[in-house]
């Protein structure tokens, strides 16, 4: 028994993690993920000139599985809005299927 | 030339790994990945009361691509089942494509 | 307002990663992103007799945002043919959702 969510993924600088999480939580959501991240952005080399998964870390890749798609299309909005003027980052959404019983 | 498959994501307690990948292995799945993450669920925080992705990963993400919906569905209902009693996670599931030459 | 968009996701051993980045770029993507992971793949360990996330990674999950389906799908082809007779790896995609302002 499973039902149709949508998950939002934001990559952007470690910097501003702090701001994304208070975005999530304004936004209603009880629950997300953060992985360390390295790469390369379209603006040019994300936080080191050589990305790398051994020693640097400059990103974050926040997961939030989403109740509504309104929710998830704010959360997307409002951090494009506040944050990637002025950091790096990219935001998008996939349609997952979490289990019936599943609190979030 | 891909085909369809089904992704299986399992966000848990890294206290449980072992018995998350005994699960998938007794369910047939010949491969699976882990990333370490941190984070907060619905249930209150995960692991430590102020999450970080440079101290401290309480969190793992676990992902398999499954030969068949039947199997995915197994892998997700046994974690949610044996697991999710007594330690906080969240499981959903995602169609990718593989390229149909992959074994897995 | 978003768009679709094709995600690469190529999950594979950390000794190939500027080999798996090369293709990208020259694929004519603009960013990616880089994850260290660890798992154990089709075709025995991979890496490590068993896997950690706190000790070793001996893996990267490495991810691509592409602007066309044959941009997504020239970088999987390119990687399995070049890099996964002697690499263990897999390569999917999944279909995502961008938010129409996303340069990428």
């Amino acid at each position: 028994m499973t039902h149709k969510a949508t998950k939002v993924v934001i990559i952007t600088e470690k910097l501003v993690l702090r701001q994304v999480t208070g975005i999530i939580e304004a936004a209603g959501a009880t629950g997300y993920t953060i992985v360390a991240a390295g790469g390369k952005g379209s603006r040019g080399m994300r936080s080191t000139s050589r990305p790398s998964v051994v020693d640097e870390f400059g990103n974050v890749k926040i997961e939030v599985i989403t109740r509504s798609r309104e929710m998830a299309d704010r959360i997307t909005e409002e951090v494009a809005a506040r944050l990637f003027e002025n950091y790096s980052g990219i935001t998008y959404l996939e349609e997952v299927e979490v289990l019936r019983s599943a609190k979030f």
